[in-house]
């Protein structure tokens, strides 16, 4: 385990105040971000898509894993005492016997069972088992409870924090190695594939997500994986890492000019740097999320970059990305704890942009960096 | 892309056929794997939880993507022409509109939208905007696709055949360079890092799976992360991988004997190598999964060996692990062009297992090994 047992147990004791104010008698898991955040049951495992996994929280009480018997002795290991297991993946009955008779003693007879099942989340398990669970429960009834477990996972304890200030800082390292490989004439895959290498050589666990790009001046998107293309002088090179260790993620990029860099390439990295400095200093709890989308955008065109569209940011922790997510619609209070990242992007011309991300802490005071700042002037490799 | 566009149509095609028998006016898709299949969209940026993506495939012609517009660029670059975009994620309409807006264009007032909800699937969307989309829809009916898309997936075309052959081939030089850092005094970590870094060397893209165990005669379990444990004199280490290459996973393990291996390591290693041997000449299409299972087990039992429970096997291909599942109660016929994993394990004492793990792929006359075979005699890594 992670962590003691006192901090799954007080995660776990947040999460029952929060079901009790709303009247859920108890919680229904089955993503392997809500399952490590209450058990802190780890594995790589979930890569695998066969067998579904569950984990009952109750009103009171530590919470019940119901789990193929593959993961037992891993299970064994967690906190947890009462694990309940089937041999899994079985035609007949994948476990949803085991989970229903576990739920139906776990509640009243017209109770209600939360589950997560809005925006941001999914369940991960056969819809048709789903539909048999809510037969086989009825009249107990399945409420949404999206509300209740992002608003307790959005603030982080002082050791999350800690181990994503560890996974920031093993990036940091990384990015700083770039310029040692990344040279004109090399395929974009052969960076991302050193890119990674140097992310383990600093001390990632894994390297869960890996994406960039690079062309004249920007490039056209922010998700694509590496193709063959050499590096040509002129190009900005952009990688992005969600790197892993003890199951906490980084998620931030860096820019490099390939060669001198542009005019329009140093004034758009420039915008992002100041649009970003602008907003460090203004965020404070209390702000909305979209009001950190428009503090971003309004930098940006103060600067008079043109922000790219979509969302500028967004949460960090147990996945790469968490909401709330800094749009123009998201509602979400920022609160003391939160662990975010900032994201602006601008457009260069028509498929070309630029995007730089921060990932900070935010305290009652302010934010406070996690990834090392981005410098001020856009980094050149130069051969 | 990773093959042309009549790869796709062919895919495409097969799945239509299989809808028409069943009287499924249109598919939707939500899984990465899924959309990987039908239209070569591949991104690592599934790591973030944060949006939904949509294929429809209609009876006929060509899939529809509606998906986040952070994706169009990508999925431009796929054989795609009918791409339909949303600012993701949308606290109000995340995409379900216009989801709802195309398959009512896809398909008749009172027809049939397959969606895969049986074992080993999951919906990779919210479940409150599921049951929205299902509302929206009547008196359109959502029916279980589930053998649909599996009955076409699990018979791999020969270009699919050749890419698993690529990663299996790469992760074969990967575990022949384990006796170079894996020695006694070593943490498991360190050791889990370095065989990492060797798979990326060796040419995989990306490594979405690693897990092992180290212990005296065995190891616990298999889905264990690393520990920071060193290795011992003694101990038996396993390390298995499902490293990615071109989007095609390979599966499989190797053990090593950490000093001079003791007999009964010797003999489970032999008996594990000697029930799969004898499993290899036995495959035949028209075999089902569980006589796959009956093979491995009584093979085992006939070297006088204790099988471990679980499965002993099951398909491979565009994720970790596929449908079928080597257990008793599967009974999915084995056809020609499947790529499977033979997965026998057995038991040394209490908690203490070894499982050997190869790649095949099964053809008309028989199975062709895909990974580099297990050595007959446990490996030694001598100090």
């Amino acid at each position: 385990m992670i962590f003691p047992a006192q901090e799954y147990r007080d995660r776990v004791a947040r999460l029952q105040t929060a079901m009790g104010a709303r009247g859920v008698d108890a919680l229904l898991l089955t993503n392997p971000a809500d399952l490590f955040y209450t058990t802190g049951f780890l594995t790589r495992f979930w890569e695998s898509p066969a067998r579904p996994w569950f984990v009952v929280v109750p009103g009171s009480g530590a919470p019940i894993a119901v789990i193929p018997s593959i993961g037992a002795e891993l299970m064994g290991r967690t906190w947890l005492d009462d694990i309940r297991t089937w041999h899994a993946p079985n035609p007949v009955d994948d476990g949803v016997g085991l989970l229903a008779d576990t739920l139906a003693q776990t509640l009243p007879a017209r109770g209600a069972i939360g589950v997560p099942m809005g925006l941001e989340t999914h369940l991960r398990m056969p819809m048709a088992d789903f539909e048999r669970l809510r037969a086989r429960l009825a009249p107990r009834r399945i409420v949404d409870a999206t509300d209740i477990v992002q608003r307790v996972r959005e603030v982080k304890s002082g050791p999350e924090i800690d181990r994503i200030r560890a996974i920031c800082a093993i990036a940091g390292r990384a990015f700083a190695r770039v310029p040692g490989f990344a040279a004109v004439g090399r395929p974009l895959a052969d960076v991302f594939r050193d890119f990674q290498i140097a992310l383990l050589n600093e001390g990632a666990d894994w390297v869960s997500y890996v994406a960039g790009g690079a062309g004249p001046d920007g490039y056209g998107d922010v998700i694509s994986p590496a193709g063959a293309q050499p590096l040509q002088p002129g190009d900005v090179l952009m990688l992005d890492t969600g790197a892993v260790k003890d199951g906490y993620f980084c998620d931030f990029d860096r820019n490099f000019a390939i060669g001198p860099a542009s005019d329009s390439a140093r004034r758009a990295h420039a915008a992002l740097w100041q649009a970003t400095e602008d907003t460090l200093a203004a965020l404070r709890p209390g702000l909305r999320a979209c009001d950190v989308h428009a503090l971003l955008w309004q930098g940006l065109e103060k600067q008079g970059a043109t922000p790219a569209s979509g969302r500028l940011g967004h949460g960090l922790g147990v996945t790469l990305t968490e909401w709330p997510s800094f749009t123009p619609l998201d509602q979400t209070p920022l609160r003391a704890g939160m662990v975010l990242t900032l994201e602006p992007g601008c457009m260069l011309g028509p498929g070309r942009m630029m995007v730089q991300e921060e990932n900070i802490v935010l305290h009652e005071h302010g934010a406070e960096l996690l990834s090392p700042r981005v410098p001020a002037e856009l980094p050149e490799v130069l051969a």
